[in-house]
């Protein structure tokens, strides 16, 4: 099975997903304030907006750069995509919950998890799917394989450190969020040798 | 007329309709629990939203393993083809209503009958567009041809078998969900033979 | 400018149109009737969900077949494009109001008026793209081209008709709307003459 | 990196974005007058449907004309691209609040915002990704990089003067962005020049 089509569904998914996150923003019907102060009231739903579009950004760059190095799919790594898939789509729930209560534990443990599904869900992929070296595009080192797999799923740890730093501080959760997005936008050499070709 | 153009729209109904599903799992704007409470009560939300998922999922995969078969589409194929988009587009209703009404015998006889319509029309699609032997891509013997009808019809006599059994317990019913939705996720030579090439 | 991107756009934009008009079928969250009397309560609704996923569906699928014969596109055509894609994306208003108010006249003028659009913008779409001979993939004969444009512009023509009888019997529109979409689906040898290849 | 899958996944941002502006337009469930008061009094809702409609088709097709003259494209070039899909993924929401407060200066700053935003980042991607020669397409000269880069920064010039106007009349704000509009859609010399090919 050609991983043309693959890529085309998995880029419609990102699309949407990250197009919707916009439709959580609206001020009500009614309200008693001006449009001014009530768009000022939405400044959480505005950040978390943007700050799951840039996580879905990374997201959609990483599975981008691994298909790089894919050549063919198949039935289980069709269905690992799809499990990677289902992780992404599910990000406009816990964003819409954050946003508006965005120093409930259980809503940093909600997105936290759901994040923490996605690293795991795209590291599973990456690992099976350039298993077999008849599936690589290119030759792939070992080593390449294995730290292409380290910055896939050591997100998943910090997140985990930020849920569970939460009960402390909801503020340490945010800055380790907002590291490991820094991580993946500025551009930096353990990244550029590990993923530009 | 070249199978390009349906292949790309036809992915982008089936990528929009499985984002689509998210939607409909939001907590209320007022609510008197704790939002870890409000989250539990949307698990019969979040499980159909999994579970549509997933089905649509296999939808996709089974239209994807279709095409790979035939080369040309005319304008009875597209007709049929947008018949089970039509089907396929129409899942996020029923499965927004199971999810608020679990046990409910009428909201089980619609997502059964939807995911018997689907099955139906991915039925007629195939046999219709794999007719012809110059809509073949490659040669396509009678035996498998037939072999993969009965894949794709099969699963609709469960889901009516299913509805049926509603009426005297509906975990039954979700059990044989769960079996159709294993038999094409899990690996089975079953399914090997006939699908892979 | 090459057609690609064009064609990548607009099946993007059928796509979503077509897979939005679900979203308007949904079960009040408080009712008191039964599951089945809600979801029999919402036939109009389904009923203009079948309906207008056809019609757009005659769109696309009308859409695809001009673009066969065309080769190249300006900012001229891409602008026509858009224009014809502003009437489509529309549709699911026109809808949404037809399906709670199906006896109301200016219901039915709306979607009617929605649908003259949509033919006037896909008749000038073609009329304009297939002008110069440069911009033809395959010779096209004046008495081909003319015969499509009609194709395209007297489905605006019943429409009106349909519009007005209204007055006298919204079911006389319905009717005229059944026998478009008829024409458009069953296989006849006029359309055929004229679009197959 | 090739530009396929970038252009391939800002097309199904734009194509969803443009699309999404029709779910703002909806009649109340419950109203007192005629269903056509009813249309008539979403006029405004329509009307910035209509214009961020071609303002979203303004930018696609400057993103399309931009993207011919580059080959290749980097992390630094995707994360800018994404930067403008999420300028461009943000204008339903204050389209939403200029249709329901169409007087408003806080609405009216916001949009323009917007817009400015997607401006500028429209015309960082254009600087950045034409940077270096073995980006480009073609030879592209530096005075026509230079020209197009005005092209798209001038309208962010427009849009601030626009909404330093809505302090003395909103209409002067209304009436430079239709001066913008009327400038991209309307043929002329000094965009043909400039742009075609």
């Amino acid at each position: 099975m050609n991983k043309n089509r693959l890529e085309a569904f998995s880029d419609g998914v990102f699309a949407i997903v990250i197009t919707l996150l916009v439709l959580d923003i609206r001020i009500p019907e009614e309200f008693n304030h001006s449009v001014l102060q009530e768009v000022l009231n939405l400044l959480p739903n505005i950040l978390s907006f943007v700050c799951s579009f840039i996580i879905i950004g990374i997201y959609w760059i990483a599975h981008h750069s691994m298909l790089e190095y894919v050549s063919k799919v198949d039935r289980v790594t069709l269905w690992l995509n799809l499990f990677l898939l289902l992780t992404i789509s599910f990000i406009p729930f816990p964003t819409s919950i954050i946003a508006q209560h965005p120093t409930d534990i259980a809503a940093i443990w909600l997105y936290s998890l759901n994040l923490i599904m996605a690293n795991i869900a795209g590291s599973i992929f990456w690992w099976v799917s350039t298993k077999k070296e008849n599936t690589q595009i290119k030759k792939l080192s070992n080593k390449l394989r294995y730290r292409i797999l380290l910055i896939h799923s050591i997100p998943a740890v910090i997140y985990l450190i930020g849920a569970i730093s939460a009960s402390i501080n909801v503020y340490i959760t945010y800055a380790l969020f907002v590291v490991v997005i820094l991580f993946f936008i500025v551009p930096n050499p353990l990244l550029k040798k590990q993923l530009t070709k």
